[in-house]
């Protein structure tokens, strides 16, 4: 029997159909290269600029797109073109692909600064207000927490911050909440991050959107591919994979109600085994909880051994021990080391959550009793 | 009937042997971020170190490889690591992920210098030596130059610059060489790029294969994935199709002297109708050839609509007129607007060759009577 996943948030399993289609749509039409000048090549073009005009329906008509390889190289991208002077402010909670990359910027003479986290994961909004002041050039807001689920309201957030200093570019990661969290952009929101791999597309394809004429400053050199901000051929297949997954997972409000409905089964079922860390208005689609006193990293294994993959922290982050995310999020150490990270996607079914959670009940209870 | 396809040194159709194991692998033990701790997705993880190693099998001992988006990515990973100071040489006959990369370090004071080419676009041997000084820190020398075909003795080029500055880092873009020409690569070449969509593979993979322990620095910044020198979820599906294409056509020679008999082939039968810049030493996958006073992008557009497809120049640059490349050339404008780039691949038939070759003919006759 295969195992139940439960670790959307690091990645999800490409659906069939959009696999399928994506894989049709290659074969007949796809594989030339879509700088070429001849017709079957132009067809391709017109693909990508299919997906891409998809993509942008979910935004208002003052955005634009540039594809990249994935969520890491568009956070990269953002931060790269603008976070070029003063300071920066950021939160605590920010995936590594901003963090790591912001941290580096100290190398530039560029200051980085990191607002703190409430216990939730979410950013305490004072905190990094306090930050922003007149030398500010960039602040980024990840939408989603990718450890806790912890929604930060980015369009208010990103109001205030302009509010202080209008100069700011403001970007958002979405990669968690893209396709999952039902939510427009506002205008105060310049940049955000997504990725395909996360919804059920293709790894090695993402996306920032980007307000029109924001004078995005490419990563890297070569061909001019994607307006000059995106060297490189287009990765077509990935490309096509992320227009069907539009299609057929773009009603967000109905997926978000039965993924809303599965949480809240999830967290009932576990109520009295677990320390939930996610609040009530976190991303359904993040379970962030914790056995206080069993380790993460053992329960993940004895988990794995009874068919169930469960995250713990990021797997972007891969590393054992306490996630920095979690960490800041100021829970007791024997809470913090206990957290493990359960994410759903719109096909997680209810029996899977029913056999998950009875799966999770006697691994504790077994672990807890060995552990005494 | 689909067209016949003699553009693969832009890009090659994906091997459906090579796609449908790749999918088999991807479907059954693939779909796991890479970088999460349970025991799937350490099959995933393996899977990929599996691919590292088939790679890596193609060169001696004392390389590494890092995977990456791509061919332009590997050329900016390579440059942007290395070329950081003084002055750096290359050939004037670069792709434009060397070229443009190289042309921008201007702004950071580096300066870029750029040797002569001969008639067939190799580059010329004593200009690029006699740019060379004890300042230069970097020199980038293309393998197989990708419109012509002419093929440059990297290995001894390397050598030579070696001898005149001990300290150079000398990288070489093997896009259009990697599993086509039979080749060791030599000691004296610390970096080679390569792109998996040029051998049957999918788009969106490359890699950058470097001497063990040369200090790469990231282009971006993440989660620590490929020994943190490049973040970002691994493309699986593209690394495993790069794998099984591996598998598929890792017989070079043999691959080498079946296409070496189609370009044979190819240029005999076009003998009386066109003049032919590549040289009789070049790559036997590109054969780039002139109908003087035959515009390019019309007999391109005809050819097209008789059901031949052929590049101009290249697609990456994907700009009407003569491309750069030919340009440096020192070719007669009239030959030189005519440039057209047949370009094959393993699978390529005699009976394509012989087609192609008859479409030719009687297209450039046609023409030939309408533009008198």
């Amino acid at each position: 029997m295969n195992p139940i996943y439960f670790d959307n948030a690091a990645t999800t399993m490409t659906h069939s159909t959009v696999l399928e289609k994506a894989l049709e749509l290659y074969k007949n039409d796809g594989y030339f290269n879509p700088s070429a000048l001849y017709n079957p090549a132009r067809k391709v073009k017109k693909n990508i600029e299919e997906v891409r005009k998809k993509v942008l329906s979910l935004f208002p008509g003052n955005y634009d797109l540039v594809f990249t390889s994935g969520g890491t190289e568009s956070d990269n991208l953002a931060i790269s073109s603008f976070a070029r002077r003063g300071n920066v402010v950021a939160t605590a909670g920010e995936h590594s692909a901003v963090y790591n990359s912001l941290t580096f910027l100290k190398q530039n003479g560029v200051e980085p600064r990191f607002a703190k986290l409430n216990k939730d994961g979410s950013v305490d909004v004072n905190s990094l207000l306090g930050l922003v002041d007149e030398k500010t050039t960039f602040v980024t807001v990840t939408h989603v927490n990718n450890e806790t689920g912890a929604i930060n309201d980015v369009n208010s957030i990103a109001k205030l911050v302009k509010q202080k200093n209008s100069k700011v570019i403001f970007h958002t990661d979405g990669v968690q909440s893209f396709l999952k969290i039902p939510y427009r952009i506002s205008n105060d929101i310049d940049m955000y991050s997504f990725s395909a791999h996360k919804v059920c597309a293709l790894k090695g394809v993402g996306g920032l959107i980007y307000k029109k004429n924001l004078p995005l400053k490419p990563l890297f050199f070569g061909g001019g591919q994607e307006k000059n901000i995106r060297s490189g051929t287009e990765n077509t297949l990935g490309i096509y994979a992320l227009g069907f997954a539009i299609d057929a997972f773009k009603n967000v409000d109905v997926n978000f109600n039965h993924v809303k409905a599965l949480n809240m089964r999830f967290k009932e079922e576990l109520a009295s085994e677990v320390t939930v860390i996610s609040s009530e208005n976190a991303s359904p689609y993040i379970v962030s909880f914790s056995i206080p006193g069993v380790k993460a990293e053992i329960m993940q294994r004895v988990l794995d051994d009874n068919g169930l993959l469960l995250g713990t922290g990021s797997a972007c982050s891969s590393k054992l021990g306490v996630s920095r995310i979690i960490s800041n999020c100021g829970l007791d150490k024997r809470v913090a080391d206990g957290v493990l990270r359960a994410s759903f996607i719109y096909s997680s079914t209810l029996e899977e959550v029913l056999l998950a959670t009875e799966i999770i009940k006697k691994c504790a209870q077994k672990l807890k009793v060995v552990l005494k």
